[in-house]
């Protein structure tokens, strides 16, 4: 995945950013009540406004869902290109994607439109100045569903109003380690946002990335939205960094221990399950992140991350694996793409 | 240690082969009663038949147990050189090196003399030869506690007759991982061998390392005893390459992953115990044995095995060092030596 590429701030911690914006037509039922006629319609609306677009029409390409198979949908759910909700309407729904794969616009998933725009590191408001710009585009062209009192109308009532979801993903991994992670879930669940596991879930989650996002899309303004969700990730970026620091000054060569362990096992394993790569490759982006190790650049690990997911094995091989043979290759995938890293 | 230095036959499974003789000089008490005068006028007759000999006179160095400390003659122990028995003599013990390491004679241990020849390998005729090379010179010069019925007499009767017991260090790692090393230990007991861990006992044997040795000296000739070992080795690598080809055929990759692993490990951990690293040179040890791993040389892994035993690496810190702090500068040495044998 291209959107990955480039460096930002708080990248130490902070893994990416992401606006979402829900829009619906007018006068045209949500996506699970719609008939083909209008689900068609949908979709020749949208692509056009796009791509007929002199500012942004040659940026987007096109993907029908119908014209994937289900490794390559769910590679694109992998990449978080594409929502999994998209894949359950494979038969109406497909994307555009931008070149630089940081904006998609999602058309008949829940609702006829999810635009999304991801950025790596902490970057909401280029996010939403982005999702902004294609959001004016679409209506240019588009009468969206849209009430003066409530807002924009969604399938959803979680996304009415605003519909938007902001959303950053976070590596916090000394926060699962030092056993607070569990209490800051809490804490932030109970004013109005959201913590889960970006694979797997609550503290369990896997590679010890979380995504923190708002639960409410009505009663507050876009603004206030995004400023709310700043300052928790800021709070929970200091939270992770004070748990590094103490962590480290405790007991320096455990973690440094840990760290190149993990790196060892990662180079010369010969079979690799998603979930142990995903922890050992955590320790190892915590170990860049900490100055253990100066010779990988993190961005490698943020894409292996994504890499080494299941359906990204099976793309990368010409037949169809079991759980074992896919496990083989995932720990050739890791080893050829750290040594190529370590050699530079 | 030089004695591991050159490659010989079986070495895959047998690391190395000891004979060792007990003699005592007629009409002198031996050790344990033995008083100060006496036990001087042992060592002086035992270095000058040594160091006079026009043959081996030169080859040998003499260190007395009183000069070295304790970290030193533990560092010789672990060499396999001298006898942890030597230690509890330290105040009248002593001892002639050979050159080439291959050949000690201890001076007041159990018995006045202790000789014996270590070889690389499974080379029992040669330490059986050059021992008894030593024997001959020395019974010209001294005059040797000997009973025409019984043989030679010795401090201890498990040592009387021959004086002589012959040992074979094996790594019988997949004879561990198949769970029959209990059976055959109790198999070779009952023929009148000892088979122990060589550090550890039994099947908690580190580093999957046994030591098979003749339990009794009298009622069998010298080469009997030499022909009944050598019989029994040959059938335990015959067991262990079974063992190997079996594990290797039937879960290729596993073995793979095992071995590699172990590597990374190795070339990666920053703290590592005794017990930690012995079990991961045997899997190395074991990897190159099968040829997983190719760049490594089998006398760096088996010298290693030695090289991270406590009073070595103590033995290569400036200061007295606690057990953690020996656990970190093991996983250097570890590191620093792989390093080194990786790059060429």
């Amino acid at each position: 995945m291209k959107w990955l590429d480039c460096d930002s701030c708080d990248q130490d911690i902070v893994v990416s950013s992401r606006i979402r914006l829900a829009r619906n037509i007018e006068n045209i039922k949500f996506p699970q009540k719609i008939n083909k006629d209008d689900s068609e319609s949908v979709k020749e609306q949208i692509k056009k406004a796009v791509t007929e677009n002199d500012e942004i029409g040659k940026n987007y390409r096109y993907y029908d869902m119908k014209n994937l198979n289900i490794v390559e949908s769910r590679k694109y759910v992998e990449d978080h290109l594409i929502s999994p909700g998209l894949l359950e309407h494979n038969k109406i729904g497909g994307f555009l994607l931008s070149e630089d794969e940081k904006s998609t616009i999602m058309i008949n998933e829940e609702d006829h439109i999810r635009m999304q725009v991801l950025y790596p590191g902490f970057e909401l408001e280029k996010c939403f100045d982005e999702s902004n710009r294609i959001d004016d585009i679409l209506e240019g062209k588009i009468k969206y569903a849209f009430d003066e009192k409530i807002g924009y109308l969604t399938s959803c009532p979680t996304n009415i109003g605003t519909g938007m979801r902001a959303s950053v993903m976070l590596h916090l991994p000394s926060l699962v380690i030092t056993n607070q992670i569990n209490g800051i879930i809490q804490a932030v669940n109970q004013i109005g946002l959201t913590v889960r596991g970006v694979y797997g879930e609550g503290s369990n989650a896997m590679g010890n990335l979380f995504q923190i996002s708002n639960q409410t899309t009505i009663g507050e303004s876009e603004d206030d939205i995004i400023q709310k969700l700043k300052n928790i990730v800021n709070q929970l970026v200091k939270n992770e960094r004070n748990a590094r620091s103490t962590i480290y000054t405790n007991n320096k060569i455990r973690m440094e221990d840990k760290v190149c362990r993990s790196l060892g096992t990662l180079k010369n394993a010969r079979i690799l399950s998603t979930d142990e790569a995903m922890s050992l490759l955590s320790d190892v982006k915590l170990g860049i992140e900490m100055s253990i190790i100066d010779n990988i650049d993190r961005v490698i690990i943020n894409k292996l991350m994504i890499e080494i997911q299941p359906a990204h094995i099976l793309n990368s091989a010409d037949k169809d694996l079991d759980a074992n043979d896919r496990d083989i290759l995932r720990a050739k995938i890791v080893r050829e793409s750290l040594e190529e890293e370590v050699i530079k």
